[in-house]
């Protein structure tokens, strides 16, 4: 039976999703069932919460584990003493922080992006209708405002890379989709010229390529291995011909994507500050 | 002067930003100037973090807070040497999870995406791809793929929340936009009728969605608080009459939305599991 993983907050839960998934990565071989408790933000909630991970120990025969990020002691006490493994995200580092930072912690239930941020989340949706409208070369008068135009066959995972810079980190990202013609003569097009430096590659395997292929259209030249070899073939001879960087995804989660092109062009913006700059 | 905030990572770096972001979002009033170090996934360039971190903590005369997620044990040693409150997200739990799973972890750096989660993962691609695909009314006959169709008036905030619940849930979420007439009439259109158990409306406040719209297009009709206040209005007034479900977004940000809607109607895919239900 899968072991019973319960992610518990008195908000969104993506913080306990986030570092608790990460934790159970390095466990190999084992596989777990997961549930988000959201929003438990009353005694009330948190009571019944305890009452079914109670009522799954039983069920099960296992106490599940529970990756919490409750603020109110009272309803972190009141789940922590339910049959379960209890793992705490929050107030254990509460205490170093106040110290470090001289005053004591403000126990926010459910807390908002607060008006000093509202700058920078107004640049997240600002970017991620940037990505919609520039979506497969549509709006192609936008380039000059993108931070990154990334190329790629089609179904190479320019999308949805796009949309994960706008959305987390308010870049500009566009994608252009070369046409055969530009595959065929390895030629870049004329619009991109201009905007060389902006230009990121990506580039996978023809076998994963052709196998989501086949996902959206099967029994199709468009998904033969050939195809993608290539259409692979070319489009990497294209980014070695115009010095384009370029990475292959094959394995890599568009999390992963997203973050490492940031790393590798210093796309974050990285203000003047105290010298720190991308490790490469 | 801003306190300095670094998030280290031997992989994408997300982890440790999501939650040293919510810690530091406990503290009221204090300003941070944060920075990610991604891939530090060796011991050279752990090294030069820590040279890094020394140099900053000189020029500023305070010690930067630094958010880490490093599995491997010699190059954590490394940056926790230098001069930093050193948090560290993942040896302190790892631990006890060993114990509870009878297993020890598995040292994996940078761990990516495995072979089991490849469907789930497959399935937020394709969630993206539907997103944009279905995107203000385009794609019509997409509504019976979808999970749930937003509702809402121009920029209330439909299509980042389609998109985030599909880039992190992988959830089918389309949007349709109500036209001006649909508005006048409080009517609901005839395509969304058989669907009227997917629909959730969004509404927002005027004064917002006015502050929205003239950084879009100012000196409008489009954007005048007048216009705002009355499709406001009739919008609200069409989800009372149809009974939709709605969620007033003016002080949420995309994630809470997102989760807020996924808790009131129960989208996330709750396999058939140990008894366990949302909590209301």
């Amino acid at each position: 039976m899968n072991r019973l993983v319960i992610y518990i907050s008195d908000s969104t839960g993506i913080t306990a999703e986030t570092l608790g998934h990460s934790l159970l990565t390095q466990f190999s071989g084992l596989e777990f069932e997961a549930h988000t408790f959201r929003y438990i933000d009353s005694l009330e909630k948190a009571q019944q919460a305890a009452a079914l991970i109670n009522k799954a120990a039983q069920n099960t025969g296992l106490r599940p584990i529970v990756f919490s990020t409750l603020i109110d002691p009272v309803s972190q006490a009141a789940v922590a003493d339910s049959q379960c493994l209890f793992i705490d995200f929050m107030q254990a580092f509460i205490a170093p922080l106040a110290e470090e930072l001289g005053q004591p912690a403000r126990p926010a239930v459910g807390h908002s992006h607060g008006v000093v941020q509202e700058q920078a989340y107004q640049k997240r949706m600002s970017a991620v209708n940037f990505a919609l409208q520039s979506d497969d070369g549509v709006g192609l008068q936008n380039y000059d405002q993108a931070g990154v135009i990334l190329l790629g066959v089609s179904r190479s995972g320019k999308t949805p890379t796009c949309v994960y810079l706008a959305l987390h980190y308010g870049i500009y990202a566009a994608n252009y989709p070369l046409v055969e013609e530009d595959l065929e003569r390895i030629r870049l097009p004329e619009i991109l010229q201009p905007r060389r430096r902006k230009l990121f590659g990506l580039t996978i395997s023809a076998e994963r390529l052709h196998s989501i292929r086949k996902e959206r259209r099967p029994d199709s030249e468009y998904s033969s291995l050939r195809q993608c070899q290539y259409e692979l073939r070319q489009v990497e001879a294209l980014y070695r011909q115009f010095n384009i960087p370029y990475l292959n995804v094959t394995t890599m989660s568009v999390e992963e994507i997203a973050t490492s092109i940031m790393a590798r062009t210093g796309l974050e913006n990285l203000r003047p500050g105290p010298d720190i700059l991308p490790i490469t």
